[in-house]
Formats: structure tokens, sequence, C-alpha cells
């Protein structure tokens, strides 16, 4: 039996304590939140920090990507086993080295960026590779909601609530089809505009829609569609293709277990 | 540079071989080959025993499967790593505690069933199943030729050449298309009535087919489909799928060259 802690408590969180209560190797120590009350989760405990909860051998860390790296150092100096599904691919590398370094250092292990992409996607793509050493690989990504476009949105002034779609029109290109609910007297013009200047919309079709509620529409349904055709040896022409249609978080939070599991061994 | 040797030299060491080719990190110790004659691959040496081909680093395996196990077993015990595409599923676990002792005892390592099923797919069902621990995975294979099922056509008397295609039908279950070509005086209905009681096609729907020429029709062409249906934590109906359609003997060399690298870390 693992001893497991639930770090934070928001979609990933909510839906990584689902797959631990389905897991029999697992006890569950408690859930670290900041914000939820003592008792919200019935039986299992809540904590402001994760000492109350000791003996933890592994934490599942779903806080939100940025505070990853500082988070997973120092449970790791604590001698503590951590997984997380950090997701900024550009510095993966860099925040690799460090917690590969702090994790020998302690006796302890972690497994980063165990999502779904980066994740299981990505032994995906390197199974393809293997396969076709030479070709090109699409990673398609939708119909979903693209969390990191959706907080962009909604730092635009003048725009109340939002919700950003990924539409994958092939080559690893992606259509943004954006859902806003303007703020009183706000301007739609100015805001769509705002929006299709922002870095994250700039390089991609854009098209901004305002609805009277964004809440109806969301849910956590999401897909990819990776295809590679390359080449085995000299012969051209090998297909192969993986397809999801899946609730985006329920994946992430089984992933993350299935890392724990893994973290210890 | 890996010094690497092709062991036998049908269509999966031809294959093979050419994956090595376009691999600049291998040099190519030579072919083993009981027929082929010394210069058939031009400057590659051919020899009828890996001794003339010594120092070699990993010996890729391309003989029939069931000649695998005491060949590897031998070259293991020589200091050599091997690599196989071996592909008996239900001796698989057998074998591998066996070439496990004989590696572990001589600092060698072995990589054995390194195909795409067992291997590939193999990897692909495992991930899923990390994804979604409970459901259901169906593979589907095709449409493509079947050599386990062609052999056993050929071993009916009266048939003098014959090709097995194995036609996916959904959920795992597979029709299979016999084209025969039959001996001369020899009876359609009876080589059928053999052909459909064999143990290899009594429990799939099975329609033989007598045509002129055998060698009209092959090709290496082959594919899978393979689909899970499953749950994450407590979240249901998480649908996955893999597909390909690939030359089979291509894939299955290339493989053999991924795993030939790996054996070697």
């Amino acid at each position: 039996m693992l001893r497991a802690v639930v770090y934070g408590y928001g979609n990933i969180g909510h839906f990584a304590l689902d797959a631990l209560k389905e897991s029999p190797d697992f006890e569950i120590a408690g859930v670290v939140s900041g914000s939820l009350e003592p008792g919200a989760l019935g039986n299992i405990p809540v904590a402001r920090s994760i000492d109350a909860l000791l003996p933890v051998d592994v934490a599942i860390l779903c806080s939100p990507s940025r505070a990853v790296p500082d988070l997973a150092a120092d449970l790791l100096a604590k001698g503590i086993c951590t997984v997380d599904s950090y997701d900024i691919h550009s510095s993966v590398y860099e925040v690799r080295q460090r917690l590969d370094a702090v994790a020998k250092a302690n006796g302890t292990a972690a497994v980063m960026s165990a999502g779904w992409d980066p994740g299981t996607d990505s032994m995906v793509r390197a199974i393809l590779e293997a396969m076709a050493p030479k070709g090109l690989t699409y990673t398609n990504f939708g119909p979903g909601m693209s969390m990191g476009h959706t907080v962009a949105v909604k730092a635009i002034a003048g725009v109340k609530n939002a919700l950003s779609m990924t539409i994958p029109v092939g080559t690893g290109l992606h259509r943004r089809m954006v859902y806003i609910e303007l703020e009183p007297g706000a301007d739609y013009e100015t805001a769509a505009a705002a929006i299709k200047a922002d870095p994250y919309f700039i390089h991609d079709e854009t098209h901004v829609i305002a609805v009277e509620s964004v809440d109806a529409l969301k849910d956590m349904g999401h897909g990819v569609d990776l295809t590679r055709k390359g080449v085995s040896g000299s012969t051209q022409n090998q297909n192969m293709r993986f397809q999801m249609s899946i609730n985006n978080p329920a994946l992430t939070g089984q992933i993350l277990v299935a890392a724990a599991r893994a973290v210890k061994k």
C-alpha cells in the first residue's frame, strides 16, 4: 500500500482523488488545499500543509504548472516522491535537471509531465518514431477546451467569462473558437480585436463569439488525432494514427495515479 | 557504433538488413544464412556460422519463431546480445524466464518479441490500460496476410500454394479469406473442408477460393485497428484508438533494429 496525497484541488485534483479511490493499492493520506474546508471531502483529511498528513510516500501535484517546480523540489527534499503533469513544454528539460538533482540527493524520485500531452501522447510519438524513423508526425488536438487560451482570454479588458475551444484543422494546425461573455458596457469589436492580437491567438485562425452564458457551453471532453506517415528502413508510406475522445481532467488524474504507482518502483 | 549480425534471411531478415543500412550508428558485421551464397549481398559478408563474423555486439534473430529460444540461448551464452520477434504468445513468459537466466549468467541481454504484435501493439495496449484501467481492448488485425494461417493451409493435402488473408470484422473477431492453388486433379470441396476443419480456422468464419495464381495476389501490407473504451477513475466512456497501415516485414525489421540499439543500453 502506498500512502498518497493529492496536492491542490482544482479539476485535476478532483479527478486524481477519484482515481485514487478506485485504486485498491493506495491509501489516501489526504488532500492539501488552501481553500477547501476541513470536512469538505467527508472522511478524507483536508489540510493546509502536507506536514499534517505525514507519513506520505508520494504526492500527486495538481497545482498550476507554474507552481510545480518549487513545490516538487521542496517535497523531494523532505523525502516525498512526487508526480506532476507539468505542461510548459519549453522548460521541461530544465525543470527535469533541477528535480533530478534534488531527488538523487534525497533518495527520492519524481515523474514529471505525466499527463496526456506531454505524457502518454509523448510515449506514443516516441514509439511511432522508432517504427518509422523518417517522416512527419502531426498532433491534432480537440475539439476541446484549451485551459491556457481560456485563461488568456479572461485577462482581456471587457471580458467577464470565456471559453477557448481548440478545433483541429489537420497537419497540426488549429482553429480557435472563442466564446465570451462581455462586461456590462464593454465593446465586442474592441475585445475581439484584443483577443486576436494576443500572442496566444495571433498565429491561429481565431473566431470570437459573444454569448449570454459561457458556463452553458462548457464540457470537459477533449481529444487528439495524432498521425505519422514515415519510412521503416527504406520502405515508404508507413501510416500510423492514434486517436482519443476523453474527459480531459479524468484522464490526467488517472495517468497521475499510474505514475504515482511507478515512481515508487 | 554497434556491430550487428542479421541471423536468418527470409522476409524479416531482408528488411532488418535494410533498416540497418539506414542506421548510421550500426556497423553491419554480416548475415548468417544456411542458403544464401557468399557474395549474394555484395560487400556484406554472408556466413554459415556467426563465428566467422565476430566480434558481434548484437544478433538480430530473423529465424522462424520455433527456432528462436535455443538459438538465443546459445548466442547469449557466447556473450552476444540478442533481439527477436518471437510471436508464440502462449510461451513468451516461459522463454523469457529461460533467456533471462542465461543472459544474466553471461553479462548479456535480450529483447524478446520485438515486432508489432507482440511488440509495439503490446506497448500501446499497456499505455491504454494505464489510462483507463477498466474496460475492453479489441485488437483488430488486417486486412493482411497471416503467415501462420498460410503455412497451415499449405500443409493441407491437394493444396499447391496458398494465401490466408486476415480480415477484421470488429471486436477482435476476424474473417479468413483463403486463396488456394490446387494440385492437378485435387478436389476443391475436399481441400476446402479440410481447411475449415483445421484448428487454425475452425473458430473463424472462413471462405476458401480457388485461384490460378496465388503469387499474383500477394502483397506485404498489413494493419491493425486497436480500440479501447474504458474508465478513468470513475469516468466512463474514455475512447482510444490506434491504427496502422504498413508493410509488415519492413515494420518488423525496423523495430528489431530499434530494439538492437536498446539492448546495449
